[in-house]
């Protein structure tokens, strides 16, 4: 079954339209109609080779949302029509402990990602949501329940929703407690909206003097600009939690030092190069830890998905079409989007 | 009050016989006439100016065993004659969120050291355990109900002991967990008592294939000398906690590596200079976590002596004369030592 993708043949290769083959859904599969995807950092680290590992042609792209066009003769959960998501992951081995515990992110046998894994299907590797079709087993397909019209900017939910709501909800994020979300990003910005919705007081730390009001429109208690050594300093030992988002190299211990006793910052990006090697004394004086967290499983995406919902959360967007993807990855290199570039899949017809 | 003691009064000064004051015993002081303070490496590092703020005359010690001489009026929990203990703290705020959790080591105000912090007393800073008598504060003092025979080897449980047995407790270690313990010195080889008599399965990691069969009389169940590759992989993924205790610079991805998903490295040493930067997706991939741990406090303090007690435990001791502490020393850094000296405060008579 052909269907149009945009993608990039090399690393140094631009992205373009190209034809990929879909199989056809099988008993337990779910074929998808895909309306919108989300840009991810992760689509441009993976399609440039900035990550080892990159098969091509890579067609990226985890942040899926769409209409389901056939289902196999065993679904039961989805029908034609159903609106449904698809984020980072369309299989897992399905027994190790972490799958049993619906932990499928962290498969001990390694999960099967969206793009760039291996697969039975041509060719040989996963290719992603930057394409009008695709087929995924029913386990790893999402209900969507937002409002028809907000189905775009419910698209980056799929990543940078659950990758941070997955930590806030693991490290108890709720009222009463002070949390910081560090990076007012695609993932940052989803991270102050879900935990101000969870009841925490939260500030966001930004680099930039110029994001202030912005984060407290996406509903920041406060917002520290982190450049800033005195207002930092006001807040030392106060945190219960802070996510951190920010993947490029920074200084963690800024942060650790403003964690209370027992307090936890949690990286959810790998930076190019590492982060200066952080200060021991501060999370021995304290029992600080530093930890990570990756994105999250299948029945937390629907929990986050539905918490959404009913909070009318939904990604702050804006949208291109597919033929404009080079371009948007050079403006997310720059920062320059409020928060997330969403693909309208409709224009890959064009 | 006069008392002799052993310090020196500079960094390049030799360890040497000295007069010190104490004050009269207060309404809730007790007076302890010592018998044994063991040597931590910490001693090594503040009387030679390795850490940044000392000040002399130091007097070291903060594993300090004795019998009690003298009580002041308000003081009901000891009487003449008891044998007790008093670990790193000889007082702490009483008053933050941190003393009122009894978990003074974490004193948001900064507890007082049993050495080298400020206090009314003569000379302006305390001075600990390397002397015939000391004064502290009841709160502070601890019950030993060890054998009179083992006193010796009890003293090194008020810090080396502490120090492995609160993040074992806090990590939850027990039966059904596997435990590593990092280094198989001082505090390793107590860590290595504690998790085994905590119903652990414990595997000691060690640099020195001498160690082997010293960590298994010790109780650990399995011993791997971190060096070979090959033995380490064949842990990777398994580990609920890893307690890493070697305070110099080393690489903490090996160990990482080696946790569960949601696992733990606890690190309680602070290294002279930084560990190489620690691999952050192997948190992120795993959920991993990298904290630090201080001591423990008066209670749990208690509660571990009261453990080893019951469970007869001791540390591995080498006692030495006052005149040997600087030869001790020596042999401190040569890690010539199983696996804590222990000064006979008798000695200092002499």
């Amino acid at each position: 079954m052909a269907t149009i993708a945009y993608g990039a043949h090399g690393a140094d290769k631009p992205v373009e339209r190209m034809s990929i083959e879909r199989r056809a859904p099988g008993a337990h599969d779910v074929q998808i109609d895909i309306a919108y995807c989300g840009v991810c950092h992760s689509d441009l680290h993976q399609i440039r080779a900035e990550w080892s590992g990159t098969i091509y042609p890579c067609v990226p792209g985890h942040e899926i949302v769409g209409r389901v066009s056939a289902v196999g003769a065993d679904v039961t959960r989805f029908q034609v029509g159903d609106i449904v998501g698809v984020g980072c992951m369309v299989d897992s081995c399905q027994h190790c402990a972490s799958c049993g515990e619906g932990l499928e992110q962290y498969c001990e046998n390694g999960f099967t990602g969206t793009y760039n894994s291996p697969t039975p299907d041509a060719p040989g590797h996963t290719l992603g949501g930057y394409s009008q079709q695709i087929v995924v087993d029913d386990k790893f397909v999402l209900k969507v329940r937002h409002a028809e019209e907000q189905l775009a900017a419910v698209a980056p939910l799929l990543c940078a929703g659950i990758t941070t709501y997955s930590p806030l909800r693991h490290w108890n994020v709720g009222p009463g407690k002070k949390v910081g979300i560090v990076g007012i990003g695609g993932l940052g910005h989803m991270g102050v909206k879900l935990a101000h919705a969870m009841g925490a007081h939260v500030v966001a730390f930004t680099t930039s003097e110029s994001k202030r009001e912005d984060a407290k429109a996406l509903g920041a208690d406060e917002v520290v600009v982190s450049r800033n050594d005195e207002e930092m300093a006001a807040h030392a030992d106060s945190f219960d939690f802070i996510l951190d988002t920010v993947a490029a190299s920074h200084n963690l211990d800024a942060f650790t030092a403003l964690l209370k006793r027992d307090g936890t910052l949690t990286l959810v990006g790998v930076p190019e190069h590492a982060h200066p090697s952080p200060d021991v004394s501060a999370l021995i004086f304290r029992r600080r830890a530093i930890a990570g967290s990756l994105i999250g499983g299948i029945a937390e995406t629907q929990e986050m998905l539905d918490f959404c919902a009913e909070h009318g959360i939904v990604a702050d967007i804006e949208m291109i079409s597919a033929q404009e993807i080079d371009a948007a990855y050079e403006r997310m290199l720059r920062s320059d989007v409020k928060y997330r570039f969403v693909i309208d899949n409709a224009t890959m017809a064009a």
